[in-house]
């Protein structure tokens, strides 16, 4: 069974993202915490995205602006496996992306039971709720970065019912990052 | 210049309250968390609540049950200098309790300003984005409790501005709170 985990910046009023999709506020150069992200993402994994976070990051890694700020980055996750779900979109043009148009539950229960590289989701907050909702997500990562907007995107949006969960492990940056890891509880 | 604190517990997804005013997630019953939070107020200082915070506290401090469930958390908020702001309310019950009705930053720059004991704000969601936006918090507490709620209040609602902080300390309890201290930054 292969896991699937969310991993976002997250502010210290909940959001991954502006009303108006800004994450500039996630990027805090920081030696210690840039090598950690690096080592973290180290891994692989297939990234998954909703919409519009694939949208945003197809405009951008691909690009030769990308290739010269963040090389090591860029070319990993442009080889990287990447699946997009998406109602609205007809094609996708980013290198190894597929596009996933059923039910998103279901997708990834499938993708879960098949061999494979782990799971991971990359901001996409309405995708979020959903697989928290249906239990589909084994690990949350949360960088809570020293910032308040006053107003966002939560990842949890629509969420039906609270979820309860457990604390893996916490690390503190120079920063002023804290990397939070959590499981669904019981 | 007496020093003003906002110590609050939040969900991950930003909440110190759930839509309807539930703030029973909080409570996670640990003698190592129970203790640190004795510890944290005993320093005493003066309580500073909105109306609805305040509303909810001394509907339930002193009462008997309170006395049965908390006695020692019990005697010493009901015993504490205690601040309402409240255009609405026209009298306050809860023994040593004042109601003040003017300009909250003016008020609260006032009260910084004269000798006495610290100021610590609890739950009141509007006045923390408020006195955030004045820049008169000079430190935030928050307990960030392993839960999710999906929807509820967030503290800074209606900030204007970006609030850029600074992490002080952080500490880890063994039922899964994290404990943050910030500053605003720079």
């Amino acid at each position: 069974m292969r896991k699937l985990t969310v991993f976002n910046n997250v502010t210290l009023d909940g959001y991954f993202t502006s009303t108006e999709g800004d994450m500039s506020w996630a990027h805090r150069r920081d030696p210690e915490f840039n090598a950690f992200v690096q080592d973290n993402a180290k891994g692989g994994g297939v990234l998954v995205f909703g919409r519009v976070t694939y949208q945003m990051m197809a405009g951008y890694w691909p690009t030769q602006l990308a290739r010269e700020q963040n090389p090591v980055v860029a070319e990993r996750i442009n080889a990287q496996q990447k699946v997009v779900f998406s109602r609205t979109l007809s094609q996708v043009s980013w290198q190894n992306t597929a596009l996933l148009k059923g039910d998103l539950a279901t997708e990834i229960s499938t993708l879960k039971r098949q061999a494979g590289p782990d799971l991971v989701v990359l901001g996409s907050g309405r995708l979020v709720a959903q697989l928290a909702a249906a239990r589909l997500v084994d690990e949350y990562q949360l960088v809570m970065v020293p910032v308040v907007l006053g107003a966002g995107r939560t990842l949890f949006e629509g969420l039906p019912e609270r979820l309860g969960l457990q604390l893996l492990s916490s690390r503190t940056f120079g920063n002023g990052n804290v990397f939070l890891r959590y499981a669904p509880a019981g």
